[in-house]
């Protein structure tokens, strides 16, 4: 079953990337529904949310889905959908070229894939679980580092958990010759994590939503993660610490130090 | 003369990034001479920035050059192109797709025109000293945001200042309710800040060639610019601050604050 439902995921993520990135595209006439920086809500968020739910019901009437936008809905088949239509909205309202639609499917306390979708560079990002990672179908690589000296590391920063968990990590890391990177797009950074674009990637919190696909894909393409449960996930979110295998346990120990 | 130069430069970004771009798709057969994270230069960097250099020579045998890789070539006519050929060197050598090309032109102690191309989403971001900025032809506009908690804020860092003086800008930003944001390439985030996306952008120390050029657009986009001198720009380089109108002074406080 998870063949299938990944297949259906990565043409629904494309779909969806693609109905994004026309409002993205005249985003001069986007109303924008302001409720702080962080949480800018666009028009296209929730139409591109809208399409994800429907596609979904339609496909597999009896899978549950988890958003952001409209909450849960609970489903009778055992899946559940984790969906974040666009990941990234700072980014989308202020035209910066940087988001995605992240899309994944746990069933029975396992993420069984993960797709990212960045409409912008047309590059899909995908995993499912035990069958390896990949970015448009070639195989993904986690970067093969073995110092924070040597690569970027995302740096995820949110208005939920305390101010200074971003920036304990990145004097940590600066102390130890590292590079900080954060875009505003977790979904993205944590992609880049799995495809060997960052060495890793740390937040303090992060919503199922956003994290479950990437985690996946990490995991997938050879890097390490640190241990979380997805169904504990998908009720109140999670830290995230992901890594190449070479810099992980520095990775872990910054976040362990910086994060409450 | 000024836009007779003008011309040449967006021609000459856009015929160099489309160089670039080539060599960045075919990323995995590149021989890359690394020598320190920061400082990874690759054969596209060498061979764009001699494309720059001779088409500059071709049509303006009598200007100066200077660029970061081959040095100063002095001229006679009183105008110096700074040249980028690729900033933004670490995400190009591993596949994230946020690089420009950034020429400048100074005359007599005056930048007269910046042009910075953004090859991966064909964005021409341009400005010529009292004729205003644009991106893609169309007007640029500064963020108007009021408030530090409204908007993020670009964060440059190197290798050549003290560590601790981005994460002083992070800490103190933080404080205030705002959100850092890191891309990696300091000219794309001196555009993003001309153009809005960002609400500013501040740096402890930038080299002339990855700046001179997004100052002068920000500037021309109605922001603020702290005070710097071009031609000492040219030789040391300079601190960078910039900023919508309304959140400047408050970003010039955290730089004040931040850097030594």
């Amino acid at each position: 079953m998870t063949s299938e439902r990944l297949d259906f995921a990565k043409t629904l993520a494309i779909k969806a990337g693609d109905l994004g990135l026309t409002y993205f595209r005249r985003l001069d006439e986007l109303t924008i529904s302001a409720k702080g920086h962080q949480d800018l809500v666009s028009e296209a968020d929730r139409d591109v949310e809208t399409l994800v739910r429907d596609e979904i019901a339609k496909a597999y009437p009896t899978d549950g889905i988890l958003g952001e936008e409209h909450g849960v809905v609970a489903g009778t088949s055992g899946y559940t959908w984790v969906i974040d239509p666009i990941d990234g909205t700072a980014n989308f309202v202020t035209s910066i070229p940087q988001w995605c639609v992240v899309l994944s499917c746990v069933y029975e306390g396992q993420v069984i894939l993960g797709v990212t979708h960045d409409p912008c560079h047309n590059e899909t990002f995908w995993a499912a679980k035990g069958q390896g990672a990949f970015i448009n179908g070639k195989p993904m690589k986690i970067s093969d580092s073995e110092s924070l000296a040597n690569g970027s590391l995302g740096i995820g920063f949110n208005g939920r958990t305390r101010a200074e968990d971003a920036n304990n990590c990145i004097s940590a890391l600066i102390d130890q010759g590292g590079v900080f990177f954060r875009n505003a797009s977790g979904g993205l950074m944590l992609a880049y994590a799995a495809s060997g674009r960052l060495i890793g990637y740390v937040e303090s919190h992060m919503n199922a939503w956003d994290c479950l696909a990437g985690m996946l894909m990490v995991e997938e393409a050879g890097g390490k993660v640190e241990a979380y449960s997805a169904d504990e996930a998908l009720e109140k979110g999670t830290r995230v610490v992901v890594a190449g295998p070479g810099v992980y346990d520095a990775v872990r120990e910054i976040a362990q130090k910086s994060f409450a």
